[in-house]
């Protein structure tokens, strides 16, 4: 049995956390824990750790916008091969929060190192690996920072505009690839109650998958 | 005032190195120290260190093709950035040792990573920029190997089919580049002696840049 590989994206204050632990739940009660398998990257392969070091290391100020990305695509690659494909041929659920579509919409489009570009360099990376449903959390990108503001009172509490730019932009980003992939993505419109938001994923769910839910 | 971008490829045993040396000696007295640098990568960036890091890390042998192709083309990125582009800019003249041609016959040909897969990566690590002249030292695989096991008496003296294959493979790949590429990639007949290989290449520098030799 080949296993089933979900993901989701979504902006940032769009309860993507909130949604994913809700769904692993359910699902380990209804198909045992071991059917079923959280990850995101970088995983816990001790390479795409150190790949992760390299990019997050605060002396390296002076990364080219390339480099970055062409990191962040070797971390996908190494967690794709050392993780997600040993799952899914032991016939696990994945729930991988986060995968290609968020380097397009945040490194592509957010940090303006091209849509374009960053597809053709994660598509090397996946080799065609896409998820088989992707569940794209939507949510207006001044409500989204917001949340995050009232949900994380340590950081800075200010909406400024080149912040609430800099969402706009993924999110339309995010919106356009729900366009051009409408067979894999699907929008739910995260403004909605968390119950109802859960509700609605769990129902697109079913309706690619009928084992489930 | 633009600098010059000058490559250095060949199979091991080649004489690379010699080469490079004599070159550099003789334009450090024409054109004074500053003018002239040698680099090779990952150079002495910070950043292009510490994937060269995760790269020959004894414990990653779990590496996959893709993901050392991806690391190889960032520290290569960070190289550029880092250290060619300035170098350019302020008028020198470069000697790379290895550039984007030996990827392409190591990775792509030698160990099946496939030579235009490998191109497409580095094509975004490069973003346009290649060297002005390659100098390309041609050298029959038997011949290289044998060279390489006089002068390194420490390593395995023996001449397996393996390592033989593996040397024509990237050998043909290079030549191939050579005829792809003829008028960006010199080739210069590595079985002469050295002094005439010396001067082959000193030819072949000025006939690209009259203000050269």
């Amino acid at each position: 049995m080949a296993g089933k590989f979900i993901s989701f994206e979504g902006p940032d204050g769009a309860g993507k956390t909130s949604v994913i632990t809700a769904i692993q739940a359910e699902l380990e009660q209804q198909l045992g824990k071991e059917k079923v398998m959280y990850t995101r990257e970088p995983g816990g392969n001790h390479i795409s750790e150190q790949i992760r070091r390299v990019l997050f290391d605060e002396h390296n100020t002076d990364m080219d916008g390339r480099t970055e990305a062409l990191l962040f695509a070797a971390a996908r690659r190494q967690h794709i091969v050392s993780e997600i494909l040993p799952a899914l041929k032991d016939g696990k659920v994945i729930l991988c929060d986060r995968y290609v579509d968020s380097s397009i919409a945040y490194q592509g489009a957010g940090r303006h190192l091209g849509e374009q570009k960053i597809w053709q360099i994660n598509q090397y990376a996946i080799d065609g690996l896409l998820p088989d449903l992707t569940i794209y959390l939507d949510i207006e990108s001044k409500l989204g920072l917001q949340r995050i503001a009232e949900h994380r009172a340590d950081q800075v509490n200010r909406l400024d505009e080149e912040q609430l730019s800099f969402h706009k932009t993924v999110r339309e980003a995010f919106l356009r690839l729900q366009r051009e992939n409408p067979e894999r993505i699907k929008l739910i419109d995260a403004s909605q109650s968390l119950p109802k938001v859960i509700s609605d994923v769990k129902q697109t769910i079913h309706a690619k998958f009928n084992d489930l839910f």
